[in-house]
């Protein structure tokens, strides 16, 4: 787990940023869920891997001796929303759309832009079933990941029933779908031969067949679609899911998804509890994806008693911080320095009169340090320069006696003396010039 | 442990926002550190009653069923600070002045405005010692109420030494003067005369003059200092205590502080690990603290292994929230609603065009939700009504062929159709004309 400091703050900040104000233009509202929950909320969620990787909280006070655990710390953003929504039924709206930017953590060996606390930056619409939701989550985080100046990302759409048409069709009965499923993932991995070979050795027939249906053959998803129509005949699973790729496709062409999505079905995602159309965002520079999501429509049946549909998308704001980083996408803004303005004493006793002047620059908007210790004026505004602070205001008994200050600007090694009460607007004048 | 809804997100997020840009202006930068410690680092940090709020994380794996636990949840953000600042002393400035916001973990009994889970806004100065760290810090968090639109708050202010200085006075021993602090801290709880029979009680003698000595006398920080002055006589340790209260008053009257100190001898503040000045801000009508703080000048030495001066000030989101929310402090704007304008269609087969139209409203800054479902038209502008919607943008099969589309302004009961590329600027004058 890391430290952040100061850039990496103002990175992370700035990412997030942008992600709500996009989430906010889609009528997503914001959402916040504990760091803690009771621990039978998250276990028996996330599948047999998924608990292993939760961390648990001992008991407190005399429970504490026990070694038993009774909290355990949010896993991802998506069952304390069904959570959420099933103790606050009467209270959300009949189409609850939030979002919601929090961390998750996860016992796992840290990876290239895997961590083991780690934000998420969620999108779900609860309450509507129609492929109108698919197509706008799609088209939102394509405009957040636009937004950040991201050109070349692929949105891959596979639907579950659509999977398991498939793994049908090739002969794969239901009890060996899972294995079969696990081990189509890793053809990026070890190739068709390494997959075809592990199929054979863990007992699943119809290994080239599989191979066959999952490797895509068309860019253009109408054309898979048609490919996948075709493998598939007339079996009814299969042609339901196919109809609803089918409108998603369409839907999202009027949006910001369009020309993004690709029908890729070999895609899986490991969690349990998709139902329907599943999605990942992919770069070619990094392995594993930005995001990803899916139609769950009985997660919250689970703490409600009563299903209530919902699909959501979620975006790793690690990952898009790897790779904003590796291919320089941060504005330069960002690398800025802690002040725009030092001020500075030649004697200890002006001190009140420099913070006085540093609260006038700062009610002109500048953000102002004050230098704090009795050292010679050189070392101080070397100290300014060794940090990046553009300007230092100089205050020596003149000054002070004649409510002035001598403005100093280190780069282009000028000073002025301005009314203390004007200094403010030059130097946020000179700041703008600069840009 | 509680969930914020959207209302909740926004009030914390407005207050959140306006203590950072105030931080910011005061040249502090934002740091952040990982949930999880290693449990050694904050044990024995925070004294025998802190050790036992501590929520502890069990080991992972193999490790689990011992019942041992290696990680812990940060308790605040001073020590985590302090291993910062000792795991990267060569990377950071040699005046560090850092601001982190972050949540906290407790695992206290709760009560009003005090939850187990609670947001801290801390701003720390690393590396300086002249009472002018002091004066900016009283200056940057009675800034950011201000900004809040608090008036009333109060800053009580204090120091370590003087405290053992007056006990000492007063002929308590050394070994005595812990439980003597304890005591005399419940003296708004139960009166002089409870606050005396303790001390009996207790084995603390001096209790009639430490009572004497602790009852602040003068509103005017000046008045109080010169009676403790005049109380200790020339003690070097409560002189010097005195010296360095003086001059933080004196550099703070030019600031956003001023008037806003008053000297309060009784003032311990909990913690161990402050070793000078320390403060706390209070309001009438909470019990408790709106944020406190002071000089911890030994605590980065725990984990260098070399001490580092610091001082920090540490304001509670939760306790700010509670009076805010009692007060009717926020901005009107909060309660907003999830979207300014909902698009909806007649015709499912136009949903493609509304989510087209809804791109383009957005492109002009507009948040827009889209009815997800084919209802009645009528139900759906019901449901945006319900929703505080302000507008609707409706597309029949008329404007769907004219490339319009027809606004309903929800509150007036008007409407008018424009070409869909004007749409969006007409809604959002209507809006701004509203407020």
């Amino acid at each position: 787990m890391r430290d952040f400091l100061p850039e990496d703050v103002r990175r992370r900040h700035y990412v997030i940023d942008v992600v709500r104000r996009v989430y906010e233009r889609y009528g997503f509202e914001p959402l916040e869920t504990p760091t803690l929950e009771n621990i039978e909320t998250l276990t028996g969620k996330y599948g047999e891997e998924g608990n292993k990787l939760i961390f648990k909280v001992l008991k407190r006070g005399e429970g504490e001796s026990s070694g038993e655990a009774d909290l355990a710390l949010r896993y991802d953003l998506t069952v304390p929303l069904a959570r959420v929504v099933a103790d606050n039924r009467a209270k959300l709206p009949r189409f609850f759309k939030r979002y919601q930017i929090q961390p998750v953590w996860r016992a796992d060996r840290p990876a290239r832009g895997r961590f083991r606390e780690f934000y998420q930056c969620d999108v779900d619409a609860l309450g509507s079933t129609p492929p109108a939701v698919e197509a706008e989550l799609c088209s939102a985080v394509s405009d957040a990941l636009v937004e950040l100046g991201f050109t070349d990302f692929v949105i891959r759409l596979n639907h579950r029933q659509l999977l398991a048409s498939i793994l049908l069709a090739c002969g794969v009965p239901a009890a060996l779908q899972g294995t079969a499923l696990v081990t189509v993932d890793k053809l990026d991995k070890v190739g068709a031969e390494g997959v075809k070979a592990e199929l054979l050795q863990r007992g699943v027939p119809g290994g080239a067949a599989l191979l066959r249906a999952f490797q895509a053959a068309n860019d253009a998803p109408t054309g898979e679609l048609d490919r996948l129509a075709e493998f598939l005949g007339d079996e009814p699973g299969g042609m339901s899911a196919i109809a609803n790729l089918r409108e998603i496709v369409a839907l999202a062409a009027g949006t910001k998804a369009d020309g993004r999505i690709r029908i890729d079905p070999s895609l899986a995602r490991g969690l349990s509890y998709y139902t329907g159309a599943i999605m990942e965002i992919a770069v070619a520079d990094l392995a594993g994806s930005l995001g990803g999501g899916g139609r769950y429509d009985n997660l919250v049946g689970m703490f409600l008693g009563q299903d209530v549909p919902a699909c959501g998308f979620s975006l790793g704001l690690e990952r898009i911080l790897v790779v904003m980083g590796e291919r320089n996408m941060f504005p330069p803004a960002l690398a800025r320095s802690a002040a725009d303005v030092m001020v500075s004493v030649f004697d200890q006793k002006d001190l009140g009169s420099a913070m006085a002047v540093a609260g006038r620059l700062r009610a002109d908007g500048l953000r102002v340090l004050v230098y704090p210790d009795a050292d010679k004026i050189g070392k101080q505004i070397k100290y300014a320069d060794s940090r990046g602070i553009p300007f230092v205001a100089l205050l020596g008994s003149n000054e002070v006696a004649a409510g002035t200050v001598t403005v100093k600007d280190l780069k282009a090694q000028t000073q002025q003396t301005y009314d203390q009460a004007a200094a403010g607007a030059a130097i946020r004048e000179a700041l703008n010039d600069r840009g």
